[in-house]
């Protein structure tokens, strides 16, 4: 059975094959487009698929990694009763390059439904490291989140949630592929290869589970960042309010005994500096023992 | 065929052509009313397509552009076995005369289908420039929202939240009209046509997908603005609060000193305003030292 | 045809009536009862529709308007191939006045189909000037979200959102009656009156969007707010701050130069009032540099 | 036909029945179970309903009344030809009194299908009075979350939510009950009592939607409450401010006539007292026009 | 009938029995992953069914237990006619020790459906307690927020908000695997068993009820937490503007007569000490007074 591995959707040869195996314009179309969509669909003669394996891109020091998605398209068909099967992949996506390689090593020579369930099935199974690396993130957000609240953490959680969307997206594209390939009964997926598809669905589905696991914590970290903001304006209030109760004995005090009249009380005893010193520094207690007695500090 | 090019509902031929086709009363109304919904639908003798070009409108120095929609009446049928097409748009509308001019130029002559996919075509993938309309103002909105979170940041939440809103019930109309045409066996749409409106419904569903996640990034930039609000307050009340710890000290010691009162400490030793100075200044610091220790800047 | 026409469910005809057209005793108890649900109730010799009709009622002034609902039945039918039509309304409301008015003027005399579509067509297009009246105090409530917000925003905000729940449960009311009257085969609408209803089904749905929008409005402008009280906070806050770093520089230096200390610098200087002055209004202007290069005001 | 009434599933007779009727052990046991979900449930040879009756327990003085359920199980079917109907419910709930005495009164001997719409439709309309006494103490809260939000307010509108929960979960389970009467066709209800069991999801509909417009309530006042305290943090915020702003000059003015320095201005002129005064209230006066110019107070 | 227990996946003896009973490579792979999902699925031969039994940890003292999930895989089939059931589970799981006990007591020797019965049924009746244990711990945590909000508070609402989401997850998918024991005709599960089954479904949905009542509960925790925290900032506000406004007086008054100046107000009378006190404190009570009136405290 002829495989084509093309690289480029612009080589030459993609436009020999698809007079050959009469492959549709749209079809073609989508697979030189920058912005395709995961999808399978079904012509009379061949399966078009077209996946989006996961690439990491290793970040600076004191960065993240990223995770972005590269492309490949399948036709896989049977043309005039004689199979053929089509890659075109960006040769430099690791997650692209281990599934073809898998595909070559256990592939069988007649069957391109066994070549779109290998390649499918290590694309999927790639997907799992993802989940991994966002659950450390994750993990990491709510210590940062409790324990010091900055902005950081604030970009943090906002840079999750957009990848997030993004893998989520990924990830319903490619459960609906998979289902259609179950559900469609004119795909090349004969009854022979229906339960790895199958198991491939299941596989997606747990992804997607964790994906919105992994959002509902990212907004819990949210409302606990929040929380935690909102948590330490009211400590700084607090701490204010006791530096003005500590203040407020010695100013009031010290602003009497400032005043140029006669008479005021103590202010001939030979004592005097220790009485007003006493004065003060008992009233200043008693506030602070109110304010420890209604559970302040 | 005859296509009859109208540019306002109004033109006296809308009724004779509506003798002459037996146009729905109901449909005239639709067409002739300001405020019409997307719509395709079908009577035994022709398709009506109401359809909603996007508009941008030039801002003024300093200001967004706005989006906003035309209207497009589309009648496509056979009447006594011949095709006729009756559009009723407004010429001043770009996206529209875009619309209208592809279709002339890449029709055929007896396929009403070919010009309602031409026109609708055109018009879908008119809306993409929309999309990055907002992609743009979005990632402005989030570096404003951490970086100088001020009200005019909120005023644009709320303006392309609003804008999405709209943006959304087009695309959702254009969607279902999509469904419609492909789903009704009894439209003008053949077999032959029916890839090409799927790819109309796909290029629908993703733009559509692209609005959802805007709208999450929009809540996103109010989240992180509110954020932001919460964090300067913090900010601001630390920075109140560092104030009267510097102050503190200065205060109660020089209000102690201006007490009219004979034996307080030092006060007739020599060095008596270099010992004071150096009480003040260094409680002033260990309170500094303090604040430096619980972290609080 | 008879038209039967009651001002109310306790007119003693209706007894007679129902005897004579075998109206089920829970239609007669329905039509008895003050909080009717809007339904269409179909049995084998006749329809049984109950609609609610808007009615205004003129606000006190520098008070709105307040949006309230009448009720109308409707029995339509066939008793022995003759066709009859009983309708149970509250004359004082004008919509529906203006609905029995139109189904007069407009009605055919053998066919009770299309008095329930007149009917119900008026009734709904009387909808359309809540949602403009709703449009203009959502609009008017953003600018004082924005511009001055206090706690009659925060009631009117609260006032729109509980009538937009009524007017919403009214319109899917509705809404359900227009599709049982389109789906359900036995209904008095026959195949000539379906555009009819298939069109008030469309002005329903898209009141329903409107309102769906509506709603959202009302909790973008409580976000507004909320978002403009968290801004007042944080500049009453910076004032507070502004106002404590003016004031520390004189307390500080003038409680300095209010000690009774010997020796203080400059103290004897002729120009010591001078000196001070200086230092007092430089200290000032210093702090104040500073929180103006950190963007405070 | 006979009707056994018993009190507690715990009663020896309910054995004897069970034998007689073959009632199956899944469904004794659920009448045994302290702890039931409302259903229906069909075998060939009777229907098993539980339903929940209503039950208002008068609160203390100064305290809300609180609403809790009672169960009440139901079997009716046919023996040999033979009808029979089985009741197990707490005599001490009034609800389920009244539901009994009506379907003593008003059932017919041989109609099981009789004596359970009967007692099912006494049930529902004993929910009414709940949403009016839930609708009562909403409102109350309301005007409390405006006027005086204090944690009593924000317990209640705690307390209410759960409740609502409550109330709702039974309502739904009430609606199912109904639905499964009127759908599957093996169970006791025939044709003639359709419509009333009909009669009984549309007031269970009504009942929940009614709590649903709650639910959005209750949580519209918890954000009045919210908005109210931001509000009054607000205020409080603003009078300190005011007081700072008055308190600036007369400590600055005075701070600087006690300095112990020769030359101040106006000091040796005999109007200094007044001169100083009035520098003191005009600067006052000055601050205080300014913030009101800026809406302060 | 056969019954082979085993207690792990690695057993060499799996390998075995897969070739005897034609094991699919896809359920054994399943039951050698760590990270199954619970399931059922269905071959010609045998129902594969994947539980997750709860297990409860020891918490440390002063810390709470915590829950987690163990698995148990179940095959259970005909084979040429002749039954066989096969179990993998960690027989350290007390929960698994449970089920596996009633089954083997309460078992017949011949109906693989029955000992799957028992063991689920065990299964679900074993989730009940783990409802229980977060009711109280929800209780605990709505007392705590409204009494003492402190940050560990947040941590506890957080800890269960995510247990929950295990929770609800693992509950949904036992849900699923009791519809489709229901719904698929060709499972182990014939029709004398199908109440049984249905019987569990009742449970988890109920259980499921009860999850959902607790998110929503949690949830409201949090509200109650930061409303808690949002009321608190406005009292320490409160204490910190009745403390400047208690000081105001005396320190505006004090510093008047602190000023070297001649001839301020009753400065040479014989009481000036006392006029200025009752000065003083008249004019704090005034001050208090007005506060106490705006319902400070």
């Amino acid at each position: 059975m002829p495989w084509y591995e093309l690289s480029s959707a612009d080589d030459s040869k993609l436009n020999e094959l698809a007079e050959k195996y009469h492959l549709h314009p749209l079809h073609l179309e989508d697979s030189r487009s920058a912005d395709e969509r995961i999808k399978v669909e079904q012509t009379p003669e061949y399966t078009f698929a077209v996946l989006k394996p996961i690439k990491f891109t290793q970040g600076e020091t004191g960065k993240q990694d990223t995770v972005s998605f590269s492309t490949i398209d399948i036709f896989a068909g049977n043309h005039d009763g004689e199979p053929f099967f089509i890659t075109i992949a960006d040769p430099n996506c690791p997650a692209t390059e281990e599934a073809l390689a898998r595909a070559r090593r256990e592939g069988s020579d007649d069957k391109p439904a066994r070549l779109l369930y290998l390649i499918m099935d290590t694309i999927v199974d790639l997907y799992f490291p993802a989940i991994d690396h966002y659950d450390e993130r994750i993990d990491d957000l709510e210590d940062r989140a409790i324990g010091r609240p900055d902005p950081s953490t604030l970009q943090e959680v906002f840079a999750i949630k957009r990848q997030l969307i993004d893998l989520r997206r990924v990830l319903v594209g490619t459960r609906d592929a998979a289902l259609h390939l179950q559900r469609d009964p004119g795909t090349i997926v004969d009854a022979e290869h229906q339960p790895f598809i199958r198991d491939i669905y299941d596989h997606v589905v747990r992804l997607l589970d964790s994906v919105e696991t992994q959002r509902d914590l990212v907004n819990n970290s949210l409302d606990i960042y929040l929380s935690s903001v909102a948590n330490r304006t009211n400590e700084v209030m607090k701490v204010l309010t006791v530096l003005g109760t500590i203040a407020l004995p010695v100013i009031a005090i010290s602003g009497i005994y400032g005043m140029n009249l006669k008479g005021l009380p103590f202010e001939d005893s030979p004592h005097s500096v220790a009485i007003v010193a006493a004065l003060t520094i008992g009233s200043t207690l008693a506030l602070l023992i109110l304010l420890k007695r209604r559970n302040w500090f």
